[in-house]
């Protein structure tokens, strides 16, 4: 039959990241495209060990329903790791467990936002906020970015610009897509600037703990004395995505409208898995785990660097990362990188272009690269066949 | 700070359920309020077993992402059961793994319903799916219902009243919250005027499988041979709600766009607990653990039935339920069962006043009862006590 979609409903003929995924997934080609975490670093047997407690102690209890704001025991774990590896002083009251981060942005755009309500956004930032921000009718709006992250006379423009503003979402640390972190200066700013314009900041801190150089900056909710930043991070990266969890630190008026919001979405978020991560947690040291995935993507970000610098044509620059998973590569002249990224693919290699990220105007000749889940020899053998269709297409 | 949310949030100032709820988790209080199934029955150590094979075989694999359609062996399955206990011929490819039945609703919601469209439900139905109807715009018209289900000369009558419709949400089986249980005639018919209408049926099947009297009636999507029925089910009745799992089972056109939505709203749906399942299903006969758990809820039911026709006054009517988890009661004489429902609860007893499963015009006089998560002591008492109050208001 013919189903009578509504407007939320995304152009799927023009689905260029489905599209780009696709591809990607041919096992001939070597694909920097995707973002996963490497899965040979996962620690199944303390997940194992974690979920036998939990069967043995609790099972009725994980495999019921529970509180749609979380399990209490795993939102204290993450009032701790808050304080400690944040520097953010909060309460279990101001914390819900999501089902990841994808739902933390759905569910926040769902609350704040009516038909044309400004968003503004890094540009470029992660495609998939895009997404979810227009499937609610929201007004994307670019903020210029460079090697510190957002620039805060720009965001300064836009807000006076764009007085109907609702939130700012930003992603402050090794930013997807550009790898960029912003300077705890132009935190405290957006902070500053924020209140000053009456608006919300959506701050997604998915990759601020895999940091394998430099010196850590506290996130933008450290900044945030009044409750204008709502904070939100996830397992995913740190952990497992496979278990679907996140969380968000807010303002208690913030979390209790957002429990309201995620009980109409699924209830709650798997039980039984937040008791397996909380049991793991308990048990084991999460900041070693998390410093042995950082030490191998320091490997691999800096073979593909490296690689990069070797084999890409002069004049082609990239961002040096202090962490995170990609590397956001800049091509001169103009080069349309879905051209690029076609041609890429007959070189049996594969990234993400540039273009998608772009909320509104498109800066040309650029893509991300990621390097996470790619063994050096992949890494090695992707780089030859990049920078062999790169040469094609600049000259 | 002060939050600019959407239209899209609830007035929570008036939030009769939330508070009904908050009641009703009062230790001191026997609730047949909740819709909890009885956790003294989920097969725990089966549960764990299977978990264990898990972690043994695939845990990498399930620790990691996956698609957003769900584990391939999981909807394997769910074909096999939707042919042999449901007679609906499927392909995995019709399949979509879903965050339990709430995510579910919301996301058919959310890709059909534009602000002011119709959709249909039965008078009363549950209350859940009428908060996220609401929260987007959707106009909620109510269609009569008698003891064989939604009536067909209404539904025809309100298709023709409203051409707008998008869809006619029904719950067949057992119904929530009237425990009532449609013909497989209306079912035939239900299908036809959908059809002859060109309006989508979304069929809620939660309670199907708990049957513990009668003959078992195919659901409304056997006789869908167009693609018209979007039918949805869940494990949290049958097995476990805590994993938060349920399915869909639609027109591939239908989908691939819900996959789409789907990926926005939370990636995917747990993959551990997918792969746990799935073991579950593989390795144990979940027909024979329903039937153990429809063996209690019929002890239940029939001892609540039981108590209800000797303790309450002459005159009070209920639902006669052959499976599922609730007895809808009919008290003469227009009594506002929100005024019950306090004085109940100074009696220590409690239920869910009938107002809030009403999309508009309300039957007065009515009011759902619990029976799945209930021992038979306090089954007897609980009745006693609800006798009393009752008796004070009617007198």
């Amino acid at each position: 039959m013919d189903f009578k979609f509504s407007s939320r409903v995304p152009n799927v003929d023009n689905d260029v990241v489905g599209e780009i995924l696709k591809v990607a997934g041919d096992p001939e080609i070597i694909s920097f495209a995707g973002g996963l975490p490497a899965p040979e670093l996962f620690p199944v047997k303390e997940m194992h060990e974690a979920a036998d407690k939990v069967f043995e102690k609790h099972g009725a209890e994980a495999l019921q329903y529970t509180a749609a704001i979380g399990n209490p025991h795993l939102r204290e774990l993450i009032v701790e790791r808050m304080q400690t590896n944040k520097e953010v002083t909060t309460t279990v009251d101001n914390v819900c467990i999501t089902t990841g981060s994808e739902q933390s942005i759905d569910l926040v755009a769902k609350m704040m936002v009516d038909k044309g309500d400004v968003i503004l956004v890094e540009k470029p930032t992660y495609l998939c906020a895009l997404d979810v921000f227009r499937s609610y009718g929201a007004k994307v709006v670019g903020v210029d970015m460079d090697e510190e992250g957002m620039k805060m006379d720009a965001l300064d423009e836009k807000l006076s610009e764009y007085p109907d503003t609702k939130f700012i979402y930003t992603i402050p640390n090794f930013q997807n897509p550009t790898g960029r972190t912003m300077t705890a200066e132009r935190r405290a700013k957006m902070v500053e600037l924020a209140e000053a314009h009456g608006v919300t900041i959506l701050e997604d801190d998915p990759y601020g703990e895999i940091r394998y150089s430099g010196v850590a900056v506290p996130p933008v909710k450290h900044f945030d004395k009044n409750g204008t930043v709502v904070y939100m991070n996830t397992f995913s990266k740190i952990l497992a995505p496979g278990m679907r969890l996140g969380w968000i630190v807010a303002d208690k008026k913030f979390i209790d409208m957002f429990v309201v919001m995620k009980q109409s979405a699924d209830l709650h978020s798997d039980n039984l898995s937040q008791f397996i991560v909380a049991q793991y947690m308990e048990d084991n040291d999460l900041d070693k785990h998390i410093k042995a995935i950082s030490d191998v993507y320091y490997e691999r970000a800096s073979l593909m660097l490296k690689e990069i610098d070797e084999q890409f044509p002069a004049g082609v620059k990239h961002s040096n990362p202090e962490g995170g998973m990609f590397i956001w590569v800049e091509v001169p002249g103009n080069v349309n990188t879905m051209d690029l990224f076609n041609n890429c693919v007959k070189h049996n290699v594969a990234f993400v272009p540039g273009e998608p990220f772009y909320p509104d105007e498109v800066i040309p000749g650029t893509f991300r690269m990621n390097f996470s889940n790619m063994k050096a020899d992949q890494i090695h053998e992707g780089v030859r066949r990049m920078a062999a269709a790169i040469d094609e297409m600049m000259n």
